[in-house]
């Protein structure tokens, strides 16, 4: 670690065991909590299902950190989101019938619109129609449908998150997804912390990263890093991101400059080699599933600039595909296990020693909701 | 819904969120209690196995309401029921071995008689002997293995239920029984709301049930529907029980009469087409297999009227038996999401718009016992 | 049950429901705590796994009563014993590597070495080293690695376990483990009382047990037994043991003594035909895997006399490897069994009418700890 660790060192803050680059505020709600246990913000957009997940005339149960939620896509129509339950008997509208706008309980045949209005029960007069149930803005955007679980009246002027790189023609993007068991917070961590190299050590070969700063802001904390090669071969999936197989013991320039920002709640991590556009950019959210928060589902965007003979690209996907999935068992293998060890301990007994670790968990800790009590 | 119900519906009851006829009593202890966790009252006789399942010589594990209970059936002499554990390492008897009119714990080899006394310790004097294990009153009667879970002085001066058509030799019976993982209730609910009709439209076709009125007394509620079909073919399952196949667009006769009554804690299923006797009759019981109640075991004779030419019953059986399995296995998913939405929910957030079924519910939580503490 | 029983009976002991033959003193924190709560003594040296299990160069992930445990054996060096877990990010350090005589973690590199005392983070000063994880005394013996989870200024002076007749060429050595889903006391009564061979009918023929007397002191139970067959055939395996084949209605000799004791926490169970030495040894012990303690692994060490034609034993093994496999199943599935009745119940309602195993029982609740709050 380099003394330039120690010059970007955040002041002090009792809560978080760290000592953050942040003013505090509002947020000191969530002062000494367990982070393990630190709900997210409900007030941002979530993707809760990739759109080709959602046919035409059907539908497609999800959840948000533990509220079950019926995403709908009419036949002719837009995706709307609603609670996941008939108000008569409670039971799963994703088991019902799409018709017309509508969504029909599978049971009764009680029927819901957009909006959350009932707006048909077959064996009772229009007159006397209940109660219906919640709705929650909706939207789609870059292959992701997404929702808003928080307060509605904020939906409108809270914009979408940037989805980076993915829009861009001159990119190629493979979307990540899986459900791993734990809380959303290992992931900010693992990925913000390049020194876990060390657990990539047989896909990766040796590489040792090289901390060249941090920056902080009340909603983000940023860590850069350059790479030197210290042994082992440059694999194959590298190659594909970088465009070029590099000769041994050269691997990663040491003027590649690799970027890890946690935006909050989102996370992206560029690589840039020089110029302006990154040759990778990943963005990347973990979604709560369960109300506890410990379980979540990652919607990532990877997305690879085009080389000159895009034809190369091509070639060259299957072995990134197969080179990213097993970096990403690896991190998901260990992310459960420690929250495997936080169940055990009941508590967070994270010893962090990492200064941009610590202010990256101040920033989960302040921006995200107090625990349930 | 036809202003018939109105006509019908009940009085005033805070508890119930409900409306029922009956009138109150001691019953009012249960008033307010959520209804997924009313225990079923034990002072019944309750089928917990069938007769066949119990070879002569062998033991039976099986449970009512969390309360584990062995039947023990002698290679001569009468079934008996006792708790299933023995009173020295109370590993279950069920597991042990049938000696005689006794049963041995296959342990260290203590034996039971049917009163449940303790009658031998292989390796203790006759004088020693210690305390033996409850027994519980037990009787068999078509096809069934009934037990008296509640008070023992009661149960002499308890009949056992009707068992409906199922000992007439006009009729052939069909035995049905699975467990599902529901609060009895639910069936209850289930099978007397025949608007659920729109669950069952793919076995079906589309039929409109018409509500004819209502019954209840303290003891008893009850529903009476006739049915037109409003689209698809007439299936041939119900062909079978009619008798004869009916033209498309006819179907049930809307003369037909079908009659859904719970006398508690039984529940029965009557079809009339004209005449005194009906041409199909169900018999059925929710029997809760756990402490929580939140599973059971269903035991039911579906009794089909013989034709005058009694063979195409028996060639009709095997359609018989597949509509009925799809039927239930449709109602079983439903009512087990009910339950699920209960369980994460944590209270019953019914919103019950039909008054036969709020007097239904009225009756069940009133017979019931209140919750445990 | 003889006249000799009473005559050993001890005297009365309020909390325990029995009457010890022992004198009290600290022990008795324990009295009137339910037995199967009550956690083993970790002043004593424990296997928690065979040699054979642990390669060089390799970690094996083990537990003692809910503790996490690695061992790592180096490539040149002794075994030892850490927490399982990486004082940073808490993941196992069984998932790890070993290097040299430390062990690193998977995920960031972190490294210990014997003491527990972290000696390496690959990206930090060494001036700046983080404390490190606890150490336990370990040592191995007899095909076992044995770890002393208690006080470990206790474990110098703490002499490892006599591991009877494994160590001596005169007899072969059979080594029996396997997990058993119940609480370690369930298992000391099992074998001690020798009444349950009634579990074993199938096995063992009609065996008829002759108690011949105890004897207890403050560490220890003894029970002593002679047996008579009242019927079926002496079986192979048992042959085995014997080095003879009996004749029918013969048996086991009734001048044939066993002598089952609990020297706390460890068990043995020998067979004296005549003589000094026993003609059979067990040596085993229950050792808890879980913090509740209702989960254990069984390390045992079966040592039968080599007879005067070796071979013969060797030829016999399979035929005894067999023999005690299917005892032994029996004898787990019986205690899982009362572990779940315990489990069901909620508290111990053992009805015990024999002293020694009373004796035993006062001897495991006031020898272990007090239950957790």
């Amino acid at each position: 670690m380099t003394g330039a660790i120690e010059a970007d060192s955040p002041r002090g803050c009792t809560g978080c065991g760290t000592r953050p680059a942040v003013s505090h505020g509002a947020a000191a709600r969530a002062e000494g909590a367990d982070l393990r246990r630190v709900r997210i913000h409900p007030d941002h957009w979530y993707p809760l299902a990739w759109s080709r997940e959602l046919k035409p005339g059907r539908t497609l149960a999800v959840s948000f950190a533990g509220e079950p939620i019926v995403l709908v896509r009419p036949k002719d129509g837009r995706v709307f989101a609603l609670e996941d339950r008939c108000a008569h008997r409670q039971v799963k509208l994703s088991a019902g019938v799409v018709k017309g706008c509508t969504v029909q309980c599978g049971y009764h045949g009680w029927a819901y619109d957009a909006s959350g209005k009932c707006t048909d029960v077959p064996y009772l007069g229009k007159g006397k129609l209940p109660n219906g149930v919640r709705a929650y803005p909706c939207r789609e955007a870059s292959g992701m449908i997404l929702v808003f679980p928080g307060d509605p009246e904020l939906a409108a002027r809270t914009p979408l998150p940037g989805l980076g790189a993915s829009a861009d023609p001159a990119y190629k993007t493979r979307r990540l997804g899986r459900a791993v068991d734990c809380h959303y917070s290992f992931m900010h961590e693992n990925l913000m912390d390049m020194n876990h190299q060390f657990l990539h050590r047989r896909q990766m070969g040796q590489i040792r990263p090289r901390f060249l700063g941090q920056r902080a802001t009340d909603d983000m904390v940023e860590a850069r890093y350059s790479f030197a090669r210290t042994g082992g071969k440059q694999p194959l999936g590298e190659a594909a991101i970088f465009g070029k197989r590099r000769g041994e013991q050269e691997a990663l320039a040491e003027t590649d400059v690799m970027t890890i920002r946690t935006e909050y709640p989102y996370q992206t991590l560029t690589i840039r080699t020089n110029g302006a556009k990154p040759v990778m950019e990943l963005w990347i959210v973990y979604v709560p599933l369960d109300a506890e928060q410990r379980r979540h589902r990652t919607f990532g965007l990877l997305s690879i600039q085009r080389p000159p003979v895009p034809l190369l690209l091509d070639a060259a996907w299957p072995v990134l595909v197969l080179f990213t999935e097993r970096i990403f068992k690896e991190d998901r293998d260990i992310v459960e296990m420690e929250q495997a060890a936080h169940d055990a301990q009941g508590a967070d007994w994270n010893q962090e020693v990492f200064p941009v670790i610590r202010a990256l968990r101040h920033l989960l800790r302040t921006r995200g909701l107090a625990p349930a009590a």
